[in-house]
């Protein structure tokens, strides 16, 4: 084998020791809130039959999909006519799975296979990578982590209050406080559209104004114009997207405009309700926000939709959500809603990066490091090393016999807080030299008294 | 969009919440040993360049890889020549990425590319899926797990030691008693080629000797026979293929037959120093099983060997490892010796459903379901499961007003061990019906009761 250049694909990482760590600090705190509202791990596949997965994200979505090649003499299926079809259409022929695109139709995917197994209404939730073969940028990966929640099988409330609350939970664990939890309505959209004579047009609608935060009103409702909007509508529905107010206010001055419109006032309804259940748990949540606004450019949703951001607006959405109705239909099981939500794990993990809110313990690395500088010393080592490891302590041995200042480098560089000397006096008097890392303080105390200090700390 | 019928690919699986909970028992069992032993984790992307896996598998390996198709319009760069060179050919034009086949090649190409940040000696776990081309067949699955922990930088013995003190307290964890952790070095069977006049011969002899366990002696030494084994050579083998004993018995016969074999002593002097350094651990290791004809047929090892098996041989191999030499080499990063070991996921999960070693309690599943009737009793519902989770109680409430059988049901189904029900009785007395479902039996407690009884069942 000549030698090559390591190299690693565009787009994608590798998670060294310290940023895993972190990673697992994130994730851990949103597992145990999942699990203590009743959701459970699921995991499907990372390859998925093409079949399942074309024609659900649009035909930019189609192309994005990694196609993974047929194994074998993948070409002895062609024809010289399939070939000169070009790429588009030999892929088909030469390509029959592709790699997981998002973690929803997956999910769907299974519902409808296991339709009988499964105790609806079904809690789960997904953590799992997806692939993209778009254009790498900062922030913009060709492999990333999705982490989902959903409850199907149920059009009950409580599930958009949980998440409310799980929400809440989540960002609280995390030390993230300065956040608003945006909800809003489709059918409150839909409403809008008809209050303000543009009825069928909601798909555009939410196209649109799912962009008023980047380009602002004006340049909204000169897209809303391009299309089918008429002058009178598009003056109409300008104060209707300058609305402000507390969300009991909002609520009040909308139902007076979509006095009219049976499915705005259901989701006016549907909105109250979903705040007056979150009430009912005892828990205020100051962060839940309604706003009209918020649209998220999927025609997906049917119901709820959901945004979470920070106040000062430095990132994008930390997660967002909503209600649909008919997830499965697609695989031939239909009229099964649900409601779910995603959290951003490469964002949420930048604003704890930057803002430096990674608990500073270092929880997962050794907590001690004992050195090793000679046979005599080694035997020591080992003894004391398996006594910290049956008290629960996470502790390693150098393995070879260098000399202290590279082990102490060592430990520096895998940020274990203390080492522990065991040299000729240490031998005799039979204490150890116990150093702590952060201030330089050493002491010689006996083993029991280095288990309790560091049981203690945890 | 039609209807279609929703698959999964062959060889692959889908983990659903009762194999998912299952799963991370034992990932997490070995997690925390893992980490108690100083090694952290480490994720490598799925993809990798076709250029860092191909070559490294052999031949059969190559092919065994999932090529993943270049985006866009990948015949474009191709020319009819190169597509009339068949299969094989084109895919170096239309395919640059393939997916990860093990974890062992991303972690040498990892560790080349991060020389200078990472701390020798580096451990790391790593517990991702692979992929692999394969006809699937009972068992055999082309998405699986791998679990693997590794220590390079360093040719220390204690590093040996202590995987061999991992798979004792990993076992012990899982309670898995009857096994035998096996060791050989593959300088015992070098020596061995020596001794008996077969020198140069030990890659033929590692691969035919692997095979003992399942064709037996005879036939281990008719296939040597087929290679360049002389009569004499064989001879001289088969009593040594058939030594018997304590360890210390099979080392003492081991010295005599390889007395001229300075590689071969090399080998007995590192298994009686790892025998010697788990002692200084101070646990005694009454699996630890030396077994000269094990070889694991990878020519890749080149000291150490282990394997583990359960006593019953009721299944294949557990967990594997040994020491090499060369891991980075290939990369430009010479003189890496490393000594890691991998652990069966997939098997040990099997051990643990056929003997039913599962904690019977549901773990990670909601311990409460609160039934929900009508609108006073679930307003009464939600403020109880508030009360639970803030005890950190896993716990949910019915999102509908059903049929009570409904609301068992599915509490049931899902393994909810105790249900609360609130009727109207229960609304006056403030008392709340607690029902265990594994017994039956049900009586009226207050909401503090029941946090008190959950909390001290855990």
């Amino acid at each position: 084998m000549s030698k090559q250049t390591a190299s690693i694909p565009k787009g994608t990482r590798d998670f060294g020791p310290q940023v895993m760590v972190r990673r697992n600090f994130i994730l851990s705190s949103i597992k145990s809130v999942f699990k203590k509202y009743g959701f459970l791990p699921l995991e499907t596949p990372s390859m998925e039959n093409l079949s399942v997965l074309m024609g659900k994200y649009g035909d930019e979505g189609d192309q994005l999909i990694f196609k993974i090649l047929n194994s074998g003499d993948y070409l002895s299926k062609t024809t010289q006519e399939e070939i000169d079809a070009g790429s588009r259409k030999l892929t088909r022929k030469i390509s029959e799975k592709g790699l997981r695109y998002d973690l929803t139709v997956p999910f769907a995917r299974y519902v409808a296979m296991n339709r009988n197994e499964i105790a609806f209404p079904f809690r789960r939730f997904q953590i799992q990578p997806v692939w993209r073969a778009d254009r790498p940028q900062k922030g913009r990966y060709r492999e990333f982590f999705q982490c989902d929640a959903d409850v199907v099988g149920t059009k009950s409330l409580i599930c958009e209050a949980e998440i409310v609350l799980m929400i809440k939970e989540i960002f609280s664990e995390l030390k993230i406080e300065d956040y608003a939890i945006k909800v809003n309505n489709r059918k409150i959209l839909t409403g809008i559209t008809e209050a303000i004579g543009a009825t069928g047009l909601d798909s555009d609608f939410c196209v649109a104004i799912d962009k008023l935060d980047k380009i602002g009103v004006d340049k909204v409702l000169e897209e809303l114009k391009a299309k089918a909007f008429t002058s009178d509508s598009l003056k109409a529905l300008k104060p209707i997207l300058e609305l402000k107010g507390s969300n009991d206010e909002l609520l009040a001055k909308l139902e007076i405009i979509l006095r009219e419109s049976t499915v705005g006032m259901e989701g006016i309804n549907e909105l109250k309700s979903i705040s007056r259940l979150i009430e009912s748990f005892g828990n205020p949540v100051q962060e839940f926000e309604i706003d009209i606004t918020l649209a998220r450019g999927l025609s997906y949703y049917t119901g709820s939709i959901f945004e979470v951001k920070l106040n000062d607006n430095s990132i994008g959405s930390l997660s967002g959500g909503g209600r649909y109705d008919d997830l499965t239909g697609v695989f031939g099981l239909p009229d099964v809603s649900g409601v779910g939500f995603s959290l951003g794990v490469d964002r949420i993990y930048d604003v704890l990066d930057r803002r430096e809110l990674f608990p500073s313990e270092v929880f997962e690395t050794s907590k001690v490091m004992i050195s090793n500088f000679d046979e005599s010393s080694m035997e020591i080592g080992l003894k004391v090393l398996s006594q910290l490891r049956s008290s629960g302590i996470n502790s390693e041995i150098y393995p070879d016999s260098s000399k202290l200042k590279k082990q102490m480098n060592y430990a520096d560089k895998k940020q274990i807080p203390f080492v522990i000397i065991i040299g000729s006096e240490e031998i005799e008097s039979g204490l150890l030299t116990f150093k702590d890392m952060s201030t330089g303080v050493q002491k010689m105390i006996s083993v029991d008294d280095i288990i309790n200090q560091l049981n203690q700390q945890h």
